[in-house]
Formats: structure tokens, C-alpha cells, sequence
């Protein structure tokens, strides 16, 4: 069958005005893909009647599947439910188990219930009320001269539950969808050029329905092979030919073949070798941790950190000498170095990582200009270190230096426990 | 005059299947509203050229300005320009400019140069050239029809120096901009709907010109209001008498009258007492460090921190007894109260904050089930105990224990060292 495809339209003046990051558009697109559904038009529009009613029979023309999010919320500037009703021509009637959800939900909370909040269960006589199970807004399902509507709240986690528990089931029951399967290798260390440059013969070769994708993301780069097929069993074969290959072909600059962050990769090769790590951060002031930590079970294999943005704390909590920092200053090799080793000491771990650098925008000088970072990776046995000149500004700097320094800690895990080669 | 607006189109595939979130066209509107210029619309499409094209005609028809981002990298499935041209009925020609740039890019790094990147100096000849200084793909100005088009890299902070230093005083000199003036107020402990109803008669006398927004965001409430008026000076004069009676009658749970972070707002509440504070993060990893630290300036009020993953470390870095953790567990009020005091000795502060939890998915018991945050702020006169019972999924958990633990030490340091009244 043809190609499903779905408009998402996001509604609400506060990502119009950019108080607000879509986060629910990307999210919402790996569900549907993963089951063979394509996104092919996102809108964001406000909160205003007309816009919402001439596009939703735009989006309906374009596509299968219409998914709305936002506009539902209890206060005043929400006017969703109303517009819908008049491009359903349904009326608003009250529903019994929304209301009886949202009774129960500020009773066992102890909380008096407004009428704003009791009209949440006024829903377009028109839809399927899909219960939210995490917040008082229902979603609503509608089907109207072939193509399908859903609306749900915008609100991330409430949005979720309801694709998970009901959206995302009923399409794939709905549709006979095709299979899409998608592949992706990481690299690090060579330009999105360069890579393509080595790539010329390979694209190709690949035929109509696989594709390949750049997606640069700070020091790594994402190269995604997407298959389309009838099948998934036989398309997923064909697709891991050519991965194979590309792998192979990118073998020296190869970080993983898995869709996940830097946090992840690194942590999968402790894991699989038993090995602990912590982490000694003054320019990146807790983030390495943070993101070694937003992986479930990272307690196998990090200890914890010590954030010394001060220079008191470099010497307190990591034994810096006061003569380094004098000689040389806080950011650098030598600073460094001996924050490595006593990051090693005082966390008790197998590999450490140490970081300082200046950010940005204020505290560059002329020999250490702003983006000056030095990172120190390494073990009791073999130490590296490394100084990067970043050109960003401070959050990107930050984050960059994050994980350049998670990469070399890789590299260095990689040299010295080689890979088994089964 | 009338109102202006923007219609913003962004180009990629990588913004469709969600392997890319796009925070592009959160900073452009911002940048855009603080001129008085609306964002009305915002598309996302593939790289696809019909698409491209259907687009560039239907967003032309309803926006003065099409402002576009992606599609313009050195990888083969980048088809923006050729499409440009055709929609502009133009070819493509070698800009020097561009091309001398990115020569000397390649040199100035030691790279060699190939030809996709030579390429990235032929632009549409019908464009103004914009230069890119931070990156090889240059800006591009169209206009035609009595309307602005203009195409850039999605490569954010190569987009943010095209429209800082070209697109948006080009914009502010070709348009007779209205003024519009924001002002947010952020609250804390309230939930929306119950804000929602303390303020209806307040939004009930609200000239059409002047709108109330709330955006809520994790423990936060934002309120928006938004005026809209021939010149700057009065509008603001106009929207400050509403914002004054705004906070007044929020005076119970007002957090702060700017648009910033909590981070931001601790910082300064830190800054203005000359006090120091330091944190021991066991479940948030870090991330309470890399939000403060996240700050340009906070080093004078930060000093560093104790990532204490492990009990190991609660015990050697913050002196968190062994019985205490063998008794009540790591996620307690008696440990946090121990990592409290630990952190105001090791980190040498006036304030700290401690923080242990279950951020799930996995770790949770019957008695202590994911989601269970136990907090300690205060300093060495008076200590504050919190728990929580977050509900979300590990990142969210995580980011709301972070903000409530910050927030908890914002308020009690307000409760010992009250705001002078002038």
C-alpha cells in the first residue's frame, strides 16, 4: 500500500513566541517511524480559531492522519475545543469517566475542584474520549471523510500516555503499515565532508527506497541508513547489508552502531568491562555526571564527582597544589593532570575524567582566550591529556567539552581493553 | 500599520523523524517578538522539492517574511538551493565572497578542500549574500512579490550571526515595526487552574491589546503578559500598571519578575546577599552544578559540589555515617541532613543544598517507591527537610527535583535574609 503520512500540528501561542521548545514533534515522529509511519509536515500555529480551522482541512488534505497537540489546558486562552466542534460539526457533551477521573484526581489530592476544572470533561460529541491517565485533559480520536484526527494535550508525559496507550496501538491496527527500518552509526573525529567525501560510491550504489542521512551533533556525527520495504524481516536483511558495509568502510572513525547518546557508549564499555569511573569538573560545573547519570543503572559503574569550580576546591577536594595553579593557572595541562589523579584517589574508581576550561563570555585572555579547554582522561596506569580551543558560546562550549572529554575516555577505554573480537 | 508576520520554515528530514529537536525557531521568535514582529506560523518539511516549493507559495500567501533554516549542508541530500532557484526563477552562480571565506576556513584549519565544499559558494543569483562567519553555507535574502525570503543553515549558532548581523536589522529597517512588550512573572506552588481563577476578574478588565498567557514549566508557573501598541514607551508605560497589580495579587507565591532560570534566580538572590552555597547530588547527578554553573558570573557564589552516587562516597566525600545509611537507607531525611552538613564543610559555603532519590524506572520499594526525593537546603543556622513524590519518567523526575531543590533553598534564604524594602 501507499506511503501512510501524518501532518502534526502544534497548538499554542507560547511556541509561536518561543517561551516554549517543541520537544513533543520529535518524539511523537520516532514512535510513528518505528512503525512505518512518516511525518512529513509539522505546523505550529496559535491559538486563533481561523488558523486552526483552515489548518486542519489543509493538513487533512495532505495527509492521512492529522495529530493535534496543545490548546486543551483548563485556563482561559485554550479555545481548542470549541474550534474542533465546529469542524465537526458536534457539540460539546459532558463525558462521565473523564469527569470522574478529574473528581478523583483533586480529591485524593486534598485539592478544591473549580469549574474550570469540571468542564475538562466536556468533550466534541463527535469523538472517541481517550483517557489521560496523567493529567485532566482526555484525548479525542475523530474520523471524518476517510482521513483520522487525534487531539491531546501538550503537556509532554500526558501526551505520551496517550499516544502509548491508545494513538499509536489503534493506527497500527488501523493501517496496514509498511515496514521502515532504520540503522544508525555513530563517528567521531572527521568532518560531515569528509565522511561524504568517502561515502560518493556507496550512495551511489544504494537503491531508490534506502537512504542515507547526516545529522552532526557536537563532536559526533550521526550517519542513518533508512529502509523501506514491504516486510520487516526482508527489508531489515537488505538494510543490514549495506550497513555492514558502511561500517566497515568507517571503521577508524566508528564510535557505536546504536542510536544513543555519548552517556550511553561510554557506559556500555564499563559495563562490559566491569570497570568504574567518576569525574573531576570545574568548566562543566556537573554536567559529565549528569549525563552519565540520566542512564538507568549507571550506579554499576559510577561512583560520583567532584564539581570544583573554585580553585580552593581543586586543591581541597582533589590535592591540586597551590605551586600548579600559580605556575600554570587552572586551566591547564598541569592543573589538569593533577586533578585526574586525585579524582582517581578520592572517587576510587578504575578511569577518571578531568576537566577546566573557560566558557565564555567573560574571562578570556590573550594567551588563554575564551574556549580554552584542557581535559585529562585515563587510569592509574596511562594518563592523556588534551586541550581544545572551542569558538562557541558558553552552553554550547560547555556541552561540547562534555563530550570530547566522554570521547576521549572512550578512546583511551578502547585502547587499553580492547574490544573481544567475538 | 498592520501587523507584521513571520511565517518560519524549517527543511530536513532530521526535524521529521525525530532525531533532531528544533530549537531554532524557539530563539528566532523570540528575537522577532522583541521587535514587534509576530511568528504566526511554523512549518516543518522534508527535503523534498515539490514540498519545498508547495510550501514556500503557501506560507508567501499568509506572512510578509518566510524565514528559512536547513537544507543547505555539503552532504548530497541537501536540495534547498536548486529549488530556490526554481521558485525564484534564478540559476545558481559562484559568489566570491562566499568562496574566498570558505577557502581560507580550510586553510587557516590545515584541511584540504573538496569540491562539495567549493560548491557551498554558489548561491542563487537572484539572492543577496549573506556571510556565514561561522560556518562554509552563506545566508540568503529574497525578495520578491513585495515579500522577504530568507534561507540559512540549520546549524544553530551559524543561524543566530546570519539574523543577529543581518536578517534582523534588515528586517527592523524595512518594516515600520509596532511595539510589543513582554513581561513574565514566574510563581511557584500553585497549580494553573487555581491561579487561573484568582486572576479571572483581573484578566476580565484587560484591554483586546493586552494578553495573559501561563506556560507552565515542571514546579514553575510562567504568566505572560503580552501588550501590543504604536510606540514602545507607551505600551510599556501601559503594561507596567497591569504588571504591577499582576504581582501584587500573586504576592504569595511570586518567584521573580524576570524571564530566566532557576539557576539564574538563585544566583542572583546568592549574588545580591554576597553568599556562597555548593550542593551534594546523589539521584540529580550533577545537574543542579551544570544549571548554576550554566550562568556566566556564578563562580562568585558557587564554589563546587559532591556528586555522591555511591554510598561509598556519601560516607568518604560528605561523612554521611554507615549506620545512618544501614538504618534509614540512602534515599532518607536522616542521610540528607548528613549530606548537608557534609557539603557545607567540605564545599566551605554559606548555604548547600542535598539531594536523594528514585529516579526510576527501576529501584523502587513499597515503602519507598520510584519517584521518592528526599531534600535538605539551609546552612549552618537552620536546615529545611523536603520529601517529594515525583511521578514522571527518570529525566523529568530528575530536572523537577533539581528545580525544587533549588527553589527550597531560594525560599529559605529569603525567610533569613529578607529583600531590604528599596
Amino acid at each position: 500500500m501507499d506511503k501512510i503520512t501524518v501532518s502534526i500540528i502544534t497548538i499554542g501561542d507560547e511556541l509561536l513566541i518561543g517561551q516554549t521548545i517543541d520537544t513533543n514533534s520529535a518524539w511523537m515522529a520516532q514512535q510513528l517511524n518505528a512503525m512505518g509511519i512518516w511525518v512529513h509536515r509539522r505546523a505550529a500555529i496559535g491559538d486563533i480559531r481561523e488558523d486552526i480551522l483552515a489548518t486542519l482541512a489543509a493538513e487533512a488534505a495532505l495527509s492521512d492522519v492529522v495529530l493535534m497537540t496543545g490548546g486543551l489546558g483548563p485556563t482561559a486562552d485554550d479555545i481548542t475545543k470549541p474550534t474542533l466542534c465546529e469542524y465537526f460539526h458536534t457539540r460539546l457533551v459532558q463525558d462521565r469517566d473523564t469527569l470522574q477521573r478529574v473528581l478523583h484526581m483533586f480529591e485524593s489530592r486534598g485539592l478544591p475542584i473549580l469549574q474550570r476544572n469540571v468542564d475538562q470533561a466536556l468533550v466534541p460529541e463527535a469523538a472517541t474520549v481517550i483517557q489521560n491517565h496523567r493529567g485532566t485533559a482526555p484525548g479525542m480520536w475523530f474520523e471524518k471523510d476517510g482521513k483520522i484526527y487525534v487531539s491531546m494535550p501538550g503537556v509532554p508525559h500526558e501526551m505520551k500516555g496517550i499516544m502509548e496507550s491508545f494513538v499509536l496501538p489503534r493506527l497500527e491496527t488501523h493501517f496496514n503499515t509498511p515496514a521502515v527500518v532504520h540503522h544508525t552509526l555513530i563517528t567521531s573525529g572527521m568532518g560531515e565532508s569528509f565522511v561524504a567525501e568517502r561515502l560518493v560510491d556507496f550512495e551511489a550504489k544504494l537503491p531508490p527506497h534506502i537512504k542515507l542521512a547526516y545529522l552532526p551533533s557536537y563532536s559526533l556525527l550521526k550517519l542513518r541508513l533508512t529502509a523501506q520495504g514491504k516486510d520487516k524481516v526482508s527489508t531489515a536483511t537488505e538494510l543490514s547489508l549495506y550497513f555492514t558495509e558502511l561500517k566497515e568502510r568507517l571503521q577508524d572513525i566508528y564510535v557505536t552502531d546504536q542510536d544513543v547518546s555519548i552517556g550511553e557508549v561510554l557506559g556500555q564499555v564499563l559495563l562490559k568491562r566491569k570497570k568504574t569511573m567518576g569525574a573531576a569538573e570545574s568548566c562543566t560545573g556537573g554536567l559529565i555526571g549528569s549525563w552519565i547519570t540520566a542512564v538507568s543503572g549507571s550506579s554499576a559503574y559510577y561512583k560520583g564527582g567532584a564539581i570544583t569550580y573554585s580553585n580552593d576546591m581543586k586543591m581541597k577536594m582533589l590535592g591540586v597544589k597551590k605551586e600548579t595553579l600559580a605556575a600554570h593557572g587552572a586551566v591547564s595541562e598541569a592543573t589538569v593532570k593533577e586533578m585526574l589523579t586525585g579524582a582517581l584517589d578520592l572517587l576510587e574508581v578504575d578511569y577518571a575524567i578531568a576537566v577546566s576550561g573557560i566558557m565564555g563570555p567573560t574571562g578570556g585572555t590573550d594567551e588563554k582566550p575564551v574556549g580554552t579547554v584542557w581535559m585529562a582522561v585515563g587510569s592509574r596506569e596511562k594518563m592523556v591529556t588534551v586541550k581544545y580551543q572551542l569558538r562557541y558560546d558558553r552552553e554550547r562550549n560547555t556541552q561540547m567539552a562534555a563530550v570530547y572529554a566522554m570521547n576521549e575516555l572512550r578512546k583511551l577505554i578502547l585502547e587499553l581493553e580492547p574490544e573481544e573480537l567475538n
